[in-house]
């Protein structure tokens, strides 16, 4: 195992009627002004936001709410934000939402202790030294952010995709009910499944040694993971399947299975184009890397790809070559995308093969020549892995 | 999934020479003077207190002393640790050692910020409100105490070993250096790994249902263990197995395993009244108790015994009955143990079936007429699985 350093401070609070807890633990936080912090209104028709409000007043805690985070959250929605926080003496941000609206609420509690420009965080020109506190309200498994240090933000202006990374961005307290997911679309629930497995692809496809132990548990997850998302395509207010998702999307990020080795994450900055460029949802880009990004790097180990063919998919190695094995792994989570419903080809999600050169110079610009670390990419392999994500 | 709360917020260190960062940990959490507390100077020939001191000396840190924690540590030295932080003003407690040390230094953390006596923690008479700042620096991996909420403390007077949970009791930081567990005598060696597999067994057998997922977390970990722990026996100082125990041990107790279930702990219970009175390590009372407990509640779920036996230790089940595969994986758990020189009766331990009357009537002092979830355990149960303990 390599050195590593694994802290994950955040209170995860999972169940049932969990969120009747948001008052008290904010308060426990000491928290005395809240900015509420969600989407497109679903959790207003649900009812959830008026439960989350109900438990405030009911500690004495101001708040004030700010709506309207987009899939691929906007820099223009985070200044509003951070503006009024600094306006109202925001001390605390909850977002109530799934990785959008979480990683939004990181930036406007970053930037709400900024002098400066929040963006430079995002542009490495700045370090996070403070931050409000950050409390989430989770109602799609899928990011992880509920437990992460990340946050992504889409900056408009040239369509800039960037992450950042900070222990400020950890949640204080994430209250996890399988239930609230419940209600979201088939698409969401399988993109979701999609994004928490390539969470831990990042860590799982490692160049690193001695890594068994770990990867055992990655495995154990992956397998409950695909098995949940198989259930909830027809069933999907089965708890327990739901109960599943959320936990494992929530260690898939919090540096669980990232501990003593080194991680890969260059699906992640290949897809951050597409949904750039296409508006994508993030795990549907994914479900059309991976496959391709697999096949493509499927000689930098091929052992570890049929490990995973025959531990995750339980293909079966008698009579195959090695390579075989691998292979029929990558097929096998290419069937297992479709039959959730998900794209595994460019065509898929309405990417153009015509727009990969703008694909790979907005690649270049975001990520330099380089990237990756189970296979340093360089942007000729970019373009190849891109074209063969257009292959039918 | 059952709803839980988890929370282990401790920042983990981990990997070669981590125990220089010692100072820089402390300057972070911001102590000014701190308690070294350790065990019977070991740490002092193998110069790790001299490494732990300069690294505090360079932050400018102050520091006091306290050795000679035992195992099964006592409450006459907590006391004189609380009387020592009052008069010296300590503010952080940093233990450098294993479980003994670390769990004597969180009753000392707590003590000293409580105006009445320590004991009616562990006696259930008053709650933590607050303590001083604890710190780690493990040289035994088996307790798990660098990552739990718990602590185990004994009561000269009377015998009485007693646990207390707390959130108070995690500590902020805990490093881990696997090199440091190389001159470990081997029976300490085995006698963690039982003592850590003990801590996943009081977890994955539960009566709760759907918890598939979390078992195969634990199955990993149990496999990844065994296999550690066999290498060990021949090859001390081989790193990856000694990182392998050293954070299997770390999340085998840190409540990971324990999401979303009821725990059992009643093997615990039976084993505390062997170590008090016999001072035998504790894990090599739990590796003379599992195997007579497993026996006696087979019954219980004969399925989860079943599948213990194929998932950890490879069973194969054909042509034989569940019971008899489930029989047949306790049989390969008590050949480990022997095969890691571990005790599995009685006799291995010193401990005397004409006790088991005196052993009863302690565990009934301490834990009453019942305990114990998986099979909730009487006192004419636990003699019998006393008796099962002693025979050949």
């Amino acid at each position: 195992m390599n050195n590593f350093i694994f802290h994950s401070p955040t209170k995860f609070v999972f169940g049932k009627n969990t969120e009747f807890q948001v008052g008290a633990l904010l308060k426990s936080y000491k928290a005395k002004k809240v900015l509420i912090h969600y989407g497109t209104g679903s959790i207003k028709r649900s009812g959830l936001f008026d439960r989350v409000v109900q438990s405030i007043q009911k500690e004495n805690i101001d708040f004030v709410e700010l709506g309207g985070v987009v899939p691929n959250p906007r820099d223009t929605l985070v200044y509003e934000g951070i503006e009024l926080c600094k306006k109202e003496k925001v001390d605390f941000v909850l977002a109530v939402g799934g990785g959008s609206a979480i990683d939004s609420a990181k930036a406007i509690a970053a930037g709400s202790k900024y002098d400066g420009d929040f963006w430079d965080f995002y542009d490495g020109k700045a370090t996070i030294e403070d931050a409000l506190g950050i409390g989430v309200v989770l109602t799609i498994p899928a990011a992880g952010s509920e437990g992460s240090a990340s946050s992504v933000i889409t900056k408009t202006d040239g369509m800039l995709k960037r992450g950042h990374y900070s222990p400020f961005y950890r949640a204080q307290f994430s209250i996890i009910n399988p239930e609230l997911t419940y209600t979201l679309p088939s698409y969401q629930t399988s993109a979701g499944a999609v994004d928490m497995m390539g969470h831990i692809f990042e860590r799982y496809f490692t160049k690193s040694e001695n890594t068994l132990f770990v990867d055992r548990l990655a495995e154990g997850t992956l397998v409950s993971i695909i098995e949940a998302a198989k259930v909830l395509m027809d069933d999907p207010t089965n708890y327990e399947a739901r109960s599943v998702i959320c936990w494992a999307g929530t260690i898939a990020h919090n540096g669980f299975f990232g501990v003593g080795r080194n991680e890969d994450w260059a699906s992640h900055r290949l897809e951050h184009e597409l949904s750039a460029l296409y508006d994508v949802t993030h795990g549907a880009g994914l479900a059309v890397i991976y496959p391709a990004y697999m096949k493509y790097t499927i000689d930098v180990d091929v052992q570890r790809y049929k490990r995973f063919a025959m531990k995750v998919f339980g293909v079966e190695s008698i009579n195959k070559t090695d390579k075989e094995v691998a292979l029929e792994g990558i097929s096998k989570l290419e069937e297992f995308y479709q039959s959730i419903g998900m794209p595994t080809r460019f065509e898929g999600i309405n990417a153009k093969k015509e727009d990969i050169d703008f694909l790979v110079e907005k690649l270049e610009e975001n990520v330099g020549q380089e990237f990756g670390h189970y296979q340093v990419l360089n942007l000729e392999d970019a373009k190849n892995i891109y074209l063969l994500a257009c292959a039918k």
